[in-house]
């Protein structure tokens, strides 16, 4: 058992710090006061400027950072991905603009491939749409179909992104938080986190046109079984909601999971859009491709708001996607097949990394899928004085992991709405689809930061130093000793 | 002077026909009816599925046809630009993400140009947002900053996105058209095309939220002169509104015009939002990268739609594009500067097809920029009655040309609102940024067509005989003889 004493050095230096910024704000506010009211945002966009990605890319953009941040691979790209962008590149008409809903050498290539997974002919021009990223995919969805006054259940925590595009559709987003079984002793997993049916079926009424699944799940790795996906499938039924799956991370499931998709479950075909990522697929996150699947009566209208958005993505990229596909489409069976290898490969880092954590003494959530962990950082508990305090707990440890141990990572917080913030402002994500290199690092990094406390002994009584010498610990001896 | 008088045949049969389509149409209707309300669009999209490049693009699939329509070149992209994206395809980190807001080196290279061509400071991440395309930055700006009520006025013709773009903010679209002085025989130029001052005043008024502007213009070739770009800005100021600036063309002006930037004129900078499109820029439509340029006080809030729609443009895209950015940066005096040589070859091109529409009869509008043409195409008068009747002239006109000339075409009305559609429906827009041997095929399809029309005389009258026999004109003599 320990017992932590912050001490409050500085204090009064900074509040005089506090009192200049304030000044000098209001100063800028008066400036902007006189601004032409036609400079203002449009209200659709009101309090949607914050972003958890821009933020924390720019503090990890310091290269002696070591990046478990944002969700991209510091791993090769296969080879042959990067090698058909580059032949490509060199054929005038793949430079020129292509079909807008999507090229039609790649559409066909996922209609053949979604034609497998879902058991069913699928029309590569009515039922898929290729877009800028899954994030592409999720804000036609939403724009598409999302009123005015509807209401959108979210389940928390979830991919930040999806409660201010619902926000930007004038629509409701309803909260619903996975909870955890208690795990007493066991290891944690993400499939202790569940979500309650009765607390489920509470969020739906007349007003719900959607609800937003994620499996696998970013940031918390739960893949959905077929029970827990039948729960949600019967209420989209029963109460007539569309669902929006997003299921970019699915192919990468660890031993003893399988992703299952909701569209393939009965009745849910005509009511549901399945998101794809070639960022994920192929770990090619610079791309910015993704996908779209469902019935033409749904499709047809994220078609229109493609058309009146972007209109068309990049040709060449789009062609080096179909050409990647087609390789390793026709060696599905094969290990060597990228949807085989990759999951594979960041098993052996994901295990790697959970038994990093739980040897510094942190609780890691041991995901079933996709490629991050997340782990309760608070019994770490260092001085987090100097950070600014109008933010919650792990956005201050983040920022003071990233400046003080050159570690960066992203707080769960941040995939929360703000009543459910403080259930999980204890969490931080790690990204492990990196290099060994960087996983030494991290490592490297981890285990000093666990050893660099010092202990000093004081009247008969223990004391723990961390490593700046800002928090001090009494050491009390186990109860009962 | 000639007389027309059409004949009649096959009009039974179409009727026939016409009454199976629609009592299909009806079936249709009874079963959709069927469908969940939950199926349908959102209401910020109803009525905004049309769109020209979709249709025209998909009759300009054929092989066969000879396709001047989409405004995209067959000309081969500079070999750089080539070059450098199948080098940055293998480099691992610039197939990952990258800064939301824009690449750092490509933010860095837009700043650098614009700051020579404002005479002004820029800051590149502050004040440059990468887009998917000037359409992404169309939409970015319309969304960030146009509000449901708000009026936009739009110049008639305009790029079609628009309209539905505005109509997607849930605002008011206000057309005002550009108008011909009468040249009576001496050459039609797009600079005949202007607006009238008092007409456009008449306009704006207190709901005005801002005006579109393109320069050099498609589907005109308009390029504004400072009169007139000064006419636009004092309104703005006087009635404090915004101005969204498409400027896609701005490196294609041709002999005795000048691009000029409405944002450099007194008071505008900071109500300015000014596009860009690399596409346009070195011959890459399909790469779909475009820029805003303006105060961070406007482009803040694009950059806030951008992190609720896409999030970021493609890096290895936007890497190469900042490599070709410098490369010809290096050399803007040079002739061999691609901002330089690409206007001067096109301007080749256009003087050839406008000679070429002239020796057939047409009356084209010589452009003074951009990569298209327009001809009032009447004069041709083809037999359309197996053409789909509810559209305008030149839908019917481009749809037979396609199918019988194996030439295709975009209609100018489908630049137009409903409303003034019928002022443009003559005219047809040919795209001039196309190999000399695709002009060749293009100028023996029109030079056989004119000749096709053959002669007969009977009972003392003289006949003329459209090629496919449906057309036949008595010629009278000209008054007076
Ligand atoms: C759950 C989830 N959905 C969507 C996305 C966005 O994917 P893309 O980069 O293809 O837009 C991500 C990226 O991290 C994600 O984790
Ligand atoms: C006037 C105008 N604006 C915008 C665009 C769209 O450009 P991009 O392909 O960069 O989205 C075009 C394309 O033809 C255009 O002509």
């Amino acid at each position: 058992m320990f017992l932590a004493q912050r001490s409050l050095c500085f204090l009064s230096g900074r509040a005089e710090f506090l009192k200049t910024i304030s000044s000098s704000k209001i100063l800028g506010f008066s400036t902007s006061a006189k601004m032409s009211l036609k400079f203002t945002n449009a209200k659709r966009i009101e309090g949607l400027d914050k972003n958890v990605w821009i933020e924390f890319t720019k503090l990890a953009a310091d290269p002696s950072v070591v990046n478990l941040g944002q969700g991209f691979p510091d791993i090769s790209p296969p080879i042959y991905v990067k090698e058909e962008l580059s032949k490509i590149a060199a054929i005038d008409s793949l430079n020129q603009y292509t079909r807008g809903f999507g090229h039609p050498s790649l559409v066909k290539a996922l209609s053949y491939l979604y034609e497998k997974l879902y058991q069913k002919q699928i029309d590569s021009n009515k039922e898929v749409l290729v877009t800028v990223g899954a994030y592409g995919s999720l804000f036609n969805a939403i724009q598409a179909l999302v009123d005015e006054g509807d209401e959108v259940i979210i389940i928390v925590p979830f991919y930040d992104c999806y409660e201010p595009m619902v926000r930007m559709a004038g629509a409701t987003p309803v909260f619903i938080p996975l909870r955890s079984k208690p795990v007493d002793g066991k290891k944690w997993s993400s499939s202790d986190w569940t979500l309650d049916p009765q607390e489920l079926e509470s969020k739906f009424n007349s007003k719900t046109k959607a609800i937003i699944l994620n499996t696998p799940h970013n940031p918390l790795g739960k893949v959905y079984n077929k029970e827990e996906l039948q729960v949600i499938a019967d209420l989209c039924i029963k109460y007539d909601t569309l669902c929006i799956s997003d299921e970019v991370y699915e192919w990468l499931v660890y031993s003893g999971n399988k992703h299952l998709k909701i569209a393939t479950l009965p009745g849910m075909w005509e009511r549901t859009i399945t998101i794809g990522s070639a960022g994920k697929t192929f770990s090619v996150t610079g791309w910015k491709l993704g996908w779209s699947i469902g019935p033409t009566h749904l499709i047809k209208h994220l078609q229109t708001v493609q058309q009146n958005t972007i209109y068309t993505c990049a040709t060449p990229l789009q062609e080096a996607l179909a050409q990647a596909f087609w390789i390793d489409m026709k060696r599905m069976d094969d290990p060597e097949c990228y949807f085989n290898s990759l999951p594979k490969e960041l098993e052996v880092k994901r295990d790697r990394i959970a038994h990093l954590l739980e040897s510094v003494g942190l609780k890691p959530i041991v995901p079933d899928g996709g490629y991050f962990i997340i782990a309760d950082v608070s019994s770490l508990d260092p001085d987090l004085s100097d950070m600014k305090n109008n933010e919650p707990y792990d956005y201050k440890f983040v920022k003071w992991m990233t400046k003080h141990k050159k570690l960066s990572a992203i707080p769960v917080s941040a995939f929360c709405n703000s009543e459910t913030k403080s259930q999980f402002e204890k969490f931080v994500r790690f990204c492990f689809i990196k290099k060994d290199s960087t996983l030494d690092a991290a490592e490297e990094i981890i285990k000093a930061w666990s050893v660099q406390k010092s202990w000093y002994v004081q009247n008969g009584l223990m004391f723990l130093l961390d490593d700046l010498g800002w928090n001090c610990y009494l050491v009390l001896p186990p109860a009962g000793l």
